[in-house]
């Protein structure tokens, strides 16, 4: 049977269809219809991020389906407004896409972000958004939270004597990202599709870490009642993003090696975990963070591992390191 | 004298650009660098709306330079922030674009979106964003406001007795593409740049709007503060865009064809002035405003024009109608 593509239907009846897959999500005041949503504030301050995927340097197609796609969309969007220590409560959906993008796909993408706000940030839901015709596919979430009364936690408030803290996986994403380039290119290096019945419960767990990332959303919350100094999300690897914590902190961060697992150098540079990094003042940490250093006045290097300078530059940069393959 | 395309250069540094071009502008609690920004809500409640504009379907580079298109993606969004009866607080830029993108560009870019802040809802700054490489310049622009105690304006509260009205222009945005298609593409349908020392004054305003629109962003709150029924932001023309207020309220709106203008077809049809459609239940209407109707008991058709029914269509499909032209 044919499937219609969105070029065969118009705006409103797309628009009709991801409504329908999103119905009875709303929490707003005024949800999708007028010219903009209305949210609840409570407190009088929100929390407000934003994050792009596209089609070539953030994801195939070949790996990733619509309802992936629409989980990690929500996911790393969810994760920053978590590292602040809010609450989501909205998900603004702009998706730009080629008019012979299948139906079922849009269908699948707004199912894998409402599954993403059920799952990962209950109360948290779509909108809004708006559509548009595009070569490239390309679905920009803005995230909106709550504070609930409490302050914001930034990365700039580690002090020294703090204990460095995570909550999440560290270098896993990375790891399922390895496990696609290995696995499922063909001799081309063009991606192919994944068939994860020959992988080991290791790697599979990799790549659904890599394509449906599940960040601890909540555990910013509990970050920012136990009296978190410093919060931030985990997006390019420990080491680097530990780096910025430490320079916008004006502080340094010193890692324990025995704390990030069987393969440090993964945990360190690895990125799209979206864990928390937290910096607490105390050693009684709230449940699903785990040690990894301290913080102590500034030394030579921002990031020490064991005591010495740890220096590679790490991360994903999207001007330097797109290599213009889509798949 | 070369000049760096962002494909040369690494993502902070282009942030730090287009951080430059935004310097002091910000009036956010925690404005752009860490996760997330956090903006003040008074009154408990935000308005939040998203637009994108795509290359391709929503501009041609030959005729929009970085300036205007920073401009327009804020001025489009900003009105719909305004059409809910709220004052514009903050922008979220999500920006992806070619690495072949010139960072000039980006900072022209930059400065129309501050410009249009500026212009048209002072006191409304860029927070926050994203940097992404695509084949497709994409610039998705989520807006926030905050209602400042009152109740937003809703499209659905047109009642029968109640005068219809409009702040800001009708068709002449669309004359202004009228202008471009007609007198700046070469022979093969290719757009060329514009030279508008060749055009009337009145065919320079019409492109002025058509490039670089200008809504009446502050009327948004004036409607609200004078008690309007119902707002809404005219952008696929007057026709389709007062039925969509006539269904949500279920009345019908009859239209003065004499309050038109010269060329009323043009201003049933014609798209993307975002001009604000206002019912308010008096005939005494805040500055700014224009009586083109009036709000009946629902009659055969959702919109008629001295009484006859229009049933045009009207409006931009995206899906339908581009033709996959980039320019």
């Amino acid at each position: 049977m044919h499937e219609a593509t969105v070029g065969e239907l118009s705006e409103g009846e797309i628009l009709d269809r991801i409504l329908a897959v999103l119905a009875g999500s709303s929490r707003a005041v005024v949800g999708p219809g007028d010219d903009a949503a209305v949210l609840a504030a409570p407190g009088g301050r929100v929390v407000v991020t934003t994050d792009t995927l596209v089609h070539g340097p953030d994801f195939r197609l070949a790996w990733s389906g619509g309802r992936d796609l629409g989980f990690k969309a929500a996911a790393v969007n969810l994760a920053d407004v978590a590292a602040m220590g809010a609450r989501p409560t909205a998900l603004f959906v702009a998706l730009a896409m080629p008019d012979d993008t299948r139906i079922g796909f849009v269908e699948e993408l707004a199912a894998g972000l409402r599954e993403a706000c059920d799952a990962l940030a209950p109360g948290c839901a779509v909108e809004g958004g708006d559509l548009t015709v595009s070569e490239t596919l390309t679905i920009a979430v803005t995230a909106i939270g709550v504070l609930d009364g409490v302050a914001p936690v930034l990365r700039s408030g580690a002090r020294p004597g703090d204990v460095v803290a995570v909550a999440g996986e560290l270098g896993l994403a990375a790891r399922g990202l390895a496990v696609l380039f290995d696995r499922f290119r063909d001799a081309a290096g063009e991606p192919v599709a994944v068939d994860d019945g020959i992988l080991s419960a290791d790697d599979r767990r990799a790549l659904r870490a890599q394509l449906r990332p599940a960040p601890p959303v909540t555990l910013g919350v509990a970050a920012a009642d136990a009296g978190a100094h410093a919060l931030m999300d985990v997006s390019d690897g420990l080491a680097l993003d530990a780096r910025r914590m430490a320079e916008a902190s004006g502080v340094t961060i010193d890692l324990d090696v025995a704390a990030l697992g069987d393969d440090p150098a993964l945990a360190l540079d690895g990125g799209e975990d979206h864990a928390l990094l937290a910096a607490f003042p105390g050693r009684s940490l709230p449940d699903g963070f785990r040690a990894i250093g301290r913080v102590t006045a500034r030394a030579a290097a921002p990031v020490t591992v064991a005591g010495a300078p740890y220096e590679r530059a790490g991360g994903w940069d999207p001007y330097r390191d797109w290599d213009h393959r889509t798949g």
